[in-house]
């Protein structure tokens, strides 16, 4: 059976965890049981919440592998006491469930990075191409769509949500389409100044940036947070399954719980 | 006439600006063209983008008065070039447009507040408590809701808006509001530790923190970040009037353009 | 039963635990398994060792009371994996088992303070002073030897140990000695400008600092560390004992494996 | 035409503004009305100041180059209010005038720098060489003087300037010159360190430092600040001359008002 | 006989050496050989310059007061070598002199401060105000000039030295002279802020704001950095005398060996 | 006769002293009374207290190369006043010594470290091999000690010291002796990470620390900082006396004076 630490030290090196971005995230494993034990089952969830904890525990999980990490690069007066956080590791602990995370390195990873891989669910034949930057990354797709409301049912017959966003100028046809999940909306001006296109499609969108598509006359289009960032986890699944082939693996799908009053 | 100078000492003392509670945005005067000169005409704006500030100089306004500002405490490799923030500045100068904007000392304000202003809004005759920490303040009002539904209904009246979103768990009974405007939602769980409240009023909510209503059994409700902010700029606009008799105000509602796809 | 809460509450308080001397170690709780959960029994130990928090879960404490924090202000890359830190942690996790800690405001406190305590021990009828710097604290006591021979007699018969070590020059006569306990021989020099002194009494001593007693002209005696800070702990068992009846204590004494070879 | 956007990317690359040697001083592009805009005619001063800008503004110029930056590479709490500093970038706003400023990159650059363009102009056929430190650079060039009071009749023959001063001991004979224009006199110690030299002209000297020359048993010759910097400008204008056939250039020459009492 | 410790205690006191204003410089002792030791006699200089030391051991001084100091509050990779703030260090220890110095605390000190000396010198019958800034102060004399010409002759005969520069534009009456010593012209615009005067008399002018007096319609004079701050010290040398009797005091004048050139 | 010039040279390139494995301590030449002076006699020492100082003098060294540095990198508020640091530094100027120290650079030098030296001396037959971390270096020796009794009496015999000290689990057999000289034993779990061992030789343990080898499983031997850091220092004077023929050396052997109650 492997061990934990065989796992991480795959992860570590496919994900190359140490490129990262210079995120403020701490980026790897974030608290490991007992690195010599065995594996036998593997959960994958966005988050390291107290649901997908519980979850991923109840299913019998080693180990949590999240996008999103538990700790920050540096942390000033931290405590294990009575705040969510602390709540979480403790719950962790007790269940004897591992957690590792990958935030940009898996954002921006060119096999199975967030970007990419909602890139390839939603338009699966086009030509994509990776646009780096000092510290982020993202992909523009070939398209073809003769306006926007073309554009916008292709996305919902795809990802079957309501409430896409759609901020600044419509474009009338549509051939390029930026793809850069999360709440990258804050760097819409940098990759504007990389590479064009007609369309950024991200996760979610701040107030302090929401005049931005329509001061660059462009138009960018938000699926939320969570369901831009399903892809990744969901493909990185598939590689750790094909490289230990005895852990079995469950994704556990826990969006936030939100009511939208019409 | 009152000169551009008179009303801006005006403003850093109403507003006691230089108790910024830390905020990383500059507050106070962002340009003054000519501080010497008079002022006959005053806009009032959430926001000094290219659409409030074309609007102002149309208006034949002298300053404008916003509640985001321009400028942040610190700035590196600042040049005013081709960036979005750059072209704010030259349309505001070349329309001999001055800025003054107040950020938290505006959302914290004892009369003329963000908070204080949407609690008296949505709850007259409500008695309201401000609640200080070390770097920010909110208000929490005494209602008497039977259900979140009656809660929801009566919002729905006041600001009729589509798209309110609540988090995490609904109460039975309303009794105690939470009011603090803006994207306070990642403040949840300081506010909690301060005092009790059954609903969390807030602008915005982003996925980091979507997680805390639920996890903190308690509810956030969203009502948009430019929505929950129009009340402090009006309120401060009657205070200017009243103080400065010959100077005429108007206010520039520019919401985001934001369409939702049901 | 008292809770978890109302005992962190009292200790933060009793020690004042805010006034932290500027630490570089993060003081007061460390870990709280539960905050609302009642507290039958609690340890008290110098350090937050393995072999301690196993012997406080082998005794069924709740709680570790310790001297040395568990975590420090400001942490880098903290990560709960495969090193010592974190093996502490999950083993008090596991355990049930919560942490407390007091680092320089229990040195320094007036009534269970190490220096006072030691003091107390060593030298009780003496009348005592204590000198207050900006960053740390010492006692003077007035004492009676006729010659360094006569007070390390005294010394040997009220620790009972092996191994002190005495450094620089031999007082003819002693009237006054400092107690400054743990590492402080590195203040020596600071000391001595605040007050004199023929006598420093201290835990340890560091090669760098070796050389001062005998170019301050002055006397150093170490006892060890371990040995020098158990007084203080013992002092607030006996407070917290008196303070919450419904509570048992127990004190955990594990020095350090140490053995040396004549 | 060419545009302002060209012009910026011919200097940015010529200049190798990029290695700014550690700069305090932002260089490159500093106001930018409209980089898409063509460019008929750029100015040429020592300094942004408001008689250079008012000058270019009469003079019909898009674009001002100077050498001495207008911002600085980082700025707290900077607003365009009543200050010097706002004054001036208000004045190019609205007379349409873009600034572009290169500090120490033209000071140091080997080909049109203020150091080998003054070197040129005083010595123009010695042989000069480029001496080259972390965050500095200077020339030296191999002379023939024999002595002292030849090598000043040769500087006011060329420069035409009274109020020339001279700092430590004076030299029988003069075989190298140091060239460091402007305010270099801080760096006369590091410079010696570097290569040997008999005299060390300069612009400027500070009080601090005017102890140097006579403590290093050098020569130090100050010829003003702004009377060294001239001629890297004027290369650089002429190098853009021939760059860009349709653009018209102009030289703006602003000392400082001083008057000296005799 | 007074010890140095005493002498040292006595300024320090005096001077409140602890509120430097936020200096650069490190005030109060700078090199004390032997604390203990009787002091015979002290010398004071405006520099601790190679000369000034090698006079003031010359002189049998024991203590050498300097204006400017020595050290600097923070040092990186301070080494006593090859270099001139080394070779001072040593001369001064190998001639047994012991230094003091006294920067911002002795420019801006209300009774022997190098302002408001030189205001006294200058003008002594006149009204004087003492403007305090956060970093600064400066003194504001009521003066009566029928013009600029008159102004000058005056300090002419005062000072006795050719070289005074005058900046800016010229008044026509001069009723308020700022005098702020030393190299502050950089403060012109923080001073002018505060109060209205006719007329800024400081030390030195540096390039970089010689366009200030211009540009804020002033009129900067400059009697170089040097002359402007004997009086200081002279005047401390006094009170140093008066209050101690049994020591001979000299003051070594020591200025810049500079030559200018008509 | 060699200059101190041509000697700090030789050693500043022999141990490579720029890469000092980012020590806080200031590596190279401490104090140089004249560069340029010829030297006769260079002693060295560990540390550059006032018995050494003082005796380097009467042996009439013009040099003193010790292991301890003077001066941090960076320094607040230095002043040559009246503690023990400025006491050092004014008698080795008026004893015309000069001192240059090597920290870091010599505990992890190849050839005359610190770590090999003291392992090239306890176990002159045995394969070494160096491991390197960023920030330090340790020697690794295969040994054949059947039992930790053979191997403390190895260590008696050549180091003929009391009061060693062993910490930890002691093991059966001993194959693997790891050496690192001075206050290493913090490190010792980085460098269990970085390969194995049966025993951690060093030279002084903190209480901090004490819990670690037993923590580890591992055990630590500690001989004294002192005498743990002696080879080096021998090894370093006899490449200098090969290299430099002409001069003389001597060890100056000054432990700290430390009694040990039985």
């Amino acid at each position: 059976m492997s061990t934990l630490k065989e796992i991480v030290e795959f992860l570590d090196k496919y994900l190359d965890i140490k490129n990262d971005y210079n995120d403020v995230m701490l980026n790897g494993a974030q608290i490991l049981i007992n690195e010599n034990a065995g594996v036998e089952k593997i959960g994958f969830s966005c988050d390291a919440n107290i649901r997908s904890i519980k979850k991923a525990v109840k299913e019998n999980c080693d180990l949590l592998i999240t996008h999103h990490p538990i700790f920050k690069k540096e942390m000033k007066a931290f405590r294990l006491t009575n705040d969510l956080l602390s709540k979480r590791i403790i719950e962790a602990i007790k269940g004897n469930l591992s957690i590792y995370s990958a935030h940009l390195p898996l954002d921006f990873h060119e096999e199975v990075g967030n970007n990419i891989s909602l890139a390839n669910f939603l338009f699966l034949s086009s030509k994509t191409k990776i646009i780096n930057a000092e510290d982020f990354s993202f992909v523009v797709c070939d398209v073809e769509f003769k306006d926007m409301d073309e554009f916008l049912r292709h996305l919902k017959e795809k990802i079957k949500l309501n409430g896409i966003e759609v901020y600044g100028k419509t474009q009338n046809e549509i051939k390029k389409v930026a793809i850069f999940t999360g709440g990258s909306s804050s760097l819409l001006e940098e990759c504007l100044a990389l590479t064009n296109f007609d369309v950024f499609l991200c996760g979610e969108m701040k107030h302090a940036f929401s005049w931005h598509p329509e001061e660059l006359e462009t138009c960018v289009v938000c699926i939320g947070h969570y369901y831009s960032e399903l892809h990744g986890l969901k493909s990185l699944m598939q590689v750790l399954a094909n490289n230990f082939k005895d852990i079995r693996t469950c994704f556990i799908d826990e969006p936030p719980l939100k009511k939208v009053i019409a």
